[in-house]
């Protein structure tokens, strides 16, 4: 009887074995829940439906990636009104006597151009790992605040270079592993500017070709380039003829913390004699600048900077730059690009700027640039300037900011004559509120900014004297108090 | 016994049982196909090849997104030939003397030249929600159909603007939360045109400020701006000092089926005293137009327009538009562009246009667009133009149709002499076939489409002696029927 | 006890089966692994984060594509500056008085420009199949090596039209299955070059409307288009009336190995009077060339093609071109773009050149360009030349060849006068050396190259007299032997 209950309940289990089976051998206690096998079942038709939206989604990224791989779209622009409440305002970063040797005031609420930047990039990679960038760049600036400006248009082409990096024949060169050999027309990798004041504290750029990110030592690290520029206007066949190379050597210690360039600048044919043929001695001139001075042949050039990832400890940056440049060298923020300098040309520059935040709801950004500048186009001239100015921002919504900018310029300028210029020694003062709507608040370089403006302004008198055809020499346009108002957005990307 | 038979098909049971196990705890009646033991081994094995390729593709998508992400390319061109079988043809929605003052003819086969806009876009969006949206445009026009037209070239950015929507700082309020704030250079988002004519109903456009889609209540919605555009050539430093500026209020209610805009525009310097110094009364002359008149300081301007988003509850749409003008508003198509209305200028136009399916093959789009204007540039001068224009296409295959063009246009105008213009009063009329192919035939507003076209023009003689500058009054192209032939590609996307 | 025994076996075996079942239903020898339970768990928990992934990347793609579906950027550049290592240098293709008739010589360190190629396109396909592509092309060519180059820019839009393929209503004919329908301005599609002479063989451009790969039979694929180019100079109304119009049968044979094209060339008003009315018969010129000749008003042109997609056998390719030209046509180059030329005018060309391998490191590049010409531009005009040229690469590296171009001309040229040219008769050759880096060594058509180089040319001393506008008749460079370096970036893609 043992063996026929033992045998009843085997038989039991075993029924409940079978009804497992039948059920795809889950466990009792699971099956109340789907069977093992109806989940399998499930994962197989989701499993090919998701194989089958993968390849389709593979073939629409492989047919994007096919015509827009490696494309690349950046850019710049600002686009903006500026009226006096009559007509046309008048601005400009270079809008005083000084900046006709580059003294910038700030740029808030004192612009009234188009400018746009658009660069169009293509990358690519070979098979051994090396990479190409090709990068070209459209630009034009305009005054009119006309849609259709073909009459005014300055729509031109101002880079076109290719730079080929992670060279695979360099791999085994610790100096030259991480380097970047580049050719074209282009800017320096290394310019930088004071963006409140719209100026840069270099600006290399030119034709030619060069190297970066030769890696000397774990902290010194060094790019070379040499470039060309042009003087002649293209009116003549010899003006056509006169080049100037500009020789770079640019060093950063310290993961580029201190920074030390060297420019040396050659133009050979920048004083040449105009005509080499005919007897009569008046045909026989040199080229001459606009004060009939013969123009320098060679410069030099130095810079020497200190960038600082922080505002002494606190958020945002801290930069400081030494510049002094000799002969054509001696306009010292576009180097090489003024061909009217004289031999004996020097000028000293200093820039000191930065960003920080003050409070939960407040950024201020000082700037301070000053010049000396002396025997540029004419002997004995002598020019001096410094630019003092203040950016603050005041964060009030998460879209929406109150701007205010303080700007003070003092010059004493000796032209002694050149280009119609006159002795000038005055200041320059400005203030602006400008009300600026942006994507999320909270940072001086997030872009695009939306804003509404008022700048008044004053200078001193005699700045009205300095030139009948500087902004300060118009009419509707004189010492007194200005107040100026506008709109303007402003993007990079 | 009956235990130990019990026990054998116990036996005979687990045995199964057993060899079910070793198949993979499949149940019997699945035991022919593959055990649930393979068929997981061989779903984790696709997962994970499927894992993979997700992984590749998603770092495609990265670096494509990376580069590209919120990039857009559109555009508009049309490229074509137009000949008298000699040489080149004459042509162009403004080639009668009513044109002078914006009367439109048909475009169909009367279109000389190589007009290309590119239009580049660039979104992000911010953490907080907030989106931007910056766009350029370049545009170019040209007659020569030469393909290197440097010389002729008419290149220029047209377009420079960002746009800020969905702003965060907005959400909590109804009237806001749809809003888009913009600034820069731009055509005004509810410009719309009479395609058939190429010209717009409405074309505001100009550098400055506004903001989009406040929503006041379900069924009224606002628009507002600032523009601001120059009058001056920018020949001298008095003509670059003029600008208008227009603000405008633009309404729509009713889901956008009515629309009510409002323009006020000044110019306080376009009249202006061009010298202000010297005693000689010669130099304090004002500024005057062509025909010697002061021209307005300000301007008013209205349009009152229908849109139907059915033609009377057919396909396609229906729309009517009022216009009326007065001194500096009297240019009732481009707001504000004409700096050479008198105060007194007042014109009024009508625009009635749509566009209609009239069988399975056929479609019709019927314009009917006048205007009277008087006192523009000279006091008592005098303009009536009305253009009745129908395009119809008959669709014969699924890339082809036949397309027509019936244009007629009546016109008596009286300018006074105003810019060597002579009285005119007669008739214009003209008739153009074009096979047409396309990708999808049966849709007026796909493209690109690719055209041959021939057409026939004719109008009264009179009109050749409107003016010796404009079309009729070239030697080639006189009164008494004109037969012009060509070839044109248009897109659009 | 025989069934107690089998019932106690049963019950074992019983017994493990239900630990197997606890355990997920895995035979024995598996449980020591994971369940099939657990294994089903962990599919569905990856399959439904691989789902979620899936979708994610979706919609990026979606959104990616959404915006820039169908868009692509394509280009070409190069960038470089030419120096005689005191000014700038001169150089180019056409710089010999030879190039003044088309004879190009080697352009490798012989290129002193920025000249730039923008090429953007769309593509969409319509539900029906039919596919549309839209190319629009912006260049420009400036020798200024500045960044800013707006009052030497010749930014214009070069192409600008429209294609249709895989048209649905096609798919029935064999003929034209693969047919493309074009309008607009561009670049025939069939234009092919010397690179290393930086000239065409054949290029025709212009403004009109064709069709592609029309197969009349398996052999024999036929082009055909009607395009239109301007004479005149737009200065003048009659100027601007002049149009050649171009007609095209372009045929391949045996998969596209020979190519007989043929071109038509009307331009009837080429010689048409300038003025119809004055009594005055000075005032009833006709249209002249430069010397006083009336050009033709029509042309004929043929070139006839051998393209072997192999180099006698080994790797490159081998091309050899006949063309012959009357009237219009004697501009065998660029098909209808010379409006000076008389009927009397003839041309013959012969092209031959290829590339190939000589050893493991070195390739191989001969050319041989020659023409004869007379009665041009002048009755009894005769030009006789022909170029040998030879690019030789030797690869180092990976990334770096040494390349080496050593070219050729003779020249007989008897321009009686024409555009005050004088009889000349002489050789010109050229060597430049030019160490080349790039992404991978091996091949004559990867791109970008970045070089630097060295060129010396010489010439006859009689062919310094041929023209005083040229380059041989400046002053800084003239024959007795020249040096000239640079650098150089050139990319396409």
């Amino acid at each position: 009887m043992a063996a026929e209950a033992e045998a009843g309940r085997l038989r039991k289990e075993v029924e409940q074995l079978n009804r497992q089976f039948a059920l795809g051998g889950l466990p009792a206690d699971m099956q109340s829940s789907m069977s093992l096998s109806a989940r399998v079942a499930q994962i197989e038709a989701r499993q090919q439906s998701l194989e089958n939206r993968t390849s389709t989604l593979a073939s629409s990224v492989d047919s994007i990636g096919d015509l827009t791989e490696g494309f690349s779209f950046t850019g710049y622009a600002r686009s903006g009104t500026l009226t006096d409440g009559a007509g046309a305002g008048r601005g400009g970063p270079y809008m005083t006597p000084a900046g006709s040797v580059g003294g910038a005031v700030g740029r808030l609420g004192n612009e009234p151009d188009t400018y746009v930047e658009l660069q169009f990039s293509k990358e690519s990679q070979a098979d051994n790992g090396t990479r190409s960038k090709y990068t070209v760049m459209l630009a034009d600036g305009v005054e009119t605040p006309n849609d259709w400006t073909a009459s005014n248009s300055s729509l031109n082409v101002r880079k076109a270079y290719a730079e080929l990096s992670n060279l695979s024949s360099f791999q085994g060169s610790p100096t030259f592993r991480n380097a970047t050999l580049w050719a074209g027309k282009r800017f320096d990798r290394e310019n930088f500017d004071i963006h409140w004041l719209d100026t840069d504290v270099v600006f290399l750029a030119g034709t030619g070709a060069g190297i970066y990110d030769v890696q000397l030592t774990d902290n010194w690290r060094l790019n070379a380039s040499l470039m060309s520029r042009s003087y002649g206007d293209f009116s003549t066949d010899d003006s056509k003829d006169i080049r100037s190379y500009i020789a770079t050597v640019n060093q950063f210690f310290d993961d580029g913390r201190w920074q030390l360039m060297l420019n040396g600048i050659a133009s050979r044919r920048n004083n040449a004699k105009l005509k080499d043929s005919g007897s009569d001695p008046d045909e026989r001139n040199s080229r001459v600048n606009k004060a009939g001075y013969s123009p320098a042949e060679s410069g030099a050039h130095g810079l020497f900077a200190y960038h600082r990832p922080d505002f002494f400890g606190g958020e945002g940056f801290f930069k400081a730059a030494l510049l002094y440049g000799k002969g054509l060298g001696a306009e010292v923020k576009g180097i090489g690009s003024d061909g009217e300098l004289l031999d004996e040309a020097e000028a000293l520059r200093l820039a000191l700027y930065g960003h920080t935040r003050l409070s939960k709801n407040w950024r201020i950004a000082p700037v301070l640039l000053a010049e000396h500048s002396k025997d540029r186009y004419v002997p004995g001239d002598n020019y001096r300037w410094l630019t003092l100015n203040l950016r603050l921002a005041n964060e009030l919504t998460s879209n929406f900011e109150m701007v205010y900018e303080l700007g003070w310029q003092s010059m004493n300028l000796d032209p002694r004559g050149y280009n119609g210029r006159q002795k000038s020694n005055g200041d320059f003062w400005k203030f602006t509120v400008a009300p600026t709507f942006k994507m999320e608040s909270g940072n001086f370089f997030e872009r695009p900014e939306l804003r509404v403006f008022a700048s008044y302004m004053d200078w001193s008198k005699e700045l009205d004297d300095f030139s009948t055809s500087d902004n300060f020499g118009q009419k509707h346009f004189k010492s007194g108090g200005v107040w100026q108002f506008g709109t303007q957005m402003e993007t990079w990307f």
